[in-house]
């Protein structure tokens, strides 16, 4: 029946309004607020469209635009983790499946497969579009600490070993991206000592 | 030159990040905090993958969303002109074109003129994908006021009059959304009293 999927899928429309309510830690450019991940996804799709030509392989922008919009919608019940929090990061993966469950699940059935399926495609992180939204939602947030001196490393004391490794597939999606983020993001912030150079 | 292509894309990347401090007149759905540029584009993009259906005429989803990601880039130097400020809509169109011409400005020639001209079309509101734009910027707002009991329109005492002056295109990309949301979003509201019916 026509109008309850249409109900279906407003409630859906309505529940993901709760993304614009989970903090990440990385600060804005204006180095005090920090950015939600309505923000992010935002950030990330336009990105895809100005900086695609990039990837290694073609890929579809907006197979990988729907997939960097949709990805981060399990945290509105499983919460942010934090990229060096290692404790949190034994539990993410069944955190975000049972909320991937509950929250595609409010849909019509053909759209609660279709948008499970992208999100599984890119928690894979297989497919030239799952690996260049994951250069995206790496490059973002490094080019967003470096336009505020590094702050978001600094208050963690993040060493450089740890962007490292956090980032070892980062070049999957873009070589080109990648090198220009660790030439000009990266190793400023280690020449400066903001990143202590552990490696 | 590669390498000056990819620096003004990155400078244009970082400079849209000041998209997320411009603030809306929208509640969230928790009522309390005001929706911002950033999160209401990212929100309608992800509507537009849910929604596009209900479009009257067939629509390019890609072309579509991305209009809806950067249509509000200019309000970072144009400011957000709010719905029924009428004195500030009499100077929107001529701040919000100086705002397109630096801010698109910063971008290679050919990336200059694709999102130029993607703007322009969704100000003109003329083609499909442009009119189911203009849908989703006004469902979303709807549907939002309607979740937070109608606080955005009592806040203002905006009377059903100025509601459906503003709503008068919104069924030209989607008749079925606009029904649902004058159904289901506005008319309950009327009914309540917490929109005057003044029509």
């Amino acid at each position: 029946m026509k109008n309850q999927r249409l109900e279906q899928q407003v409630q859906f429309c309505r529940e993901i309004d709760k993304e614009k309510m989970i903090k990440r830690m990385t600060y804005l450019t204006d180095g005090a607020s920090k950015e939600n991940d309505a923000e992010h996804a935002w950030h990330m799709a336009v990105m895809t469209l100005i900086l695609s030509e990039y990837a290694n392989e073609e890929i579809d922008v907006l197979k990988t635009i729907s997939m960097l919009l949709i990805h981060d919608i399990v945290e509105i019940d499983a919460g942010d983790t934090f990229a060096y929090d290692e404790e949190a990061k034994k539990s993410q993966a069944s955190r975000e499946e049972a909320a991937a469950d509950r929250i595609f699940g409010i849909l019509p059935p053909d759209q609660q497969e279709k948008f499970r399926a992208l999100w599984d495609e890119f928690e894979a992180g297989e497919t030239p579009e799952a690996k260049f939204a994951h250069t995206m939602d790496n490059f973002q947030p490094i080019m967003l600490n470096a336009a505020v001196g590094g702050k978001g490393w600094s208050d963690w004391e993040t060493p450089l070993s740890k962007i490292m490794k956090r980032n070892e597939n980062t070049a999957a999606g873009s070589r080109e991206l990648w090198d220009y983020s660790l030439n000009n993001f990266i190793m400023p912030h280690v020449d400066n000592g903001v990143i202590k150079k552990d490696i």
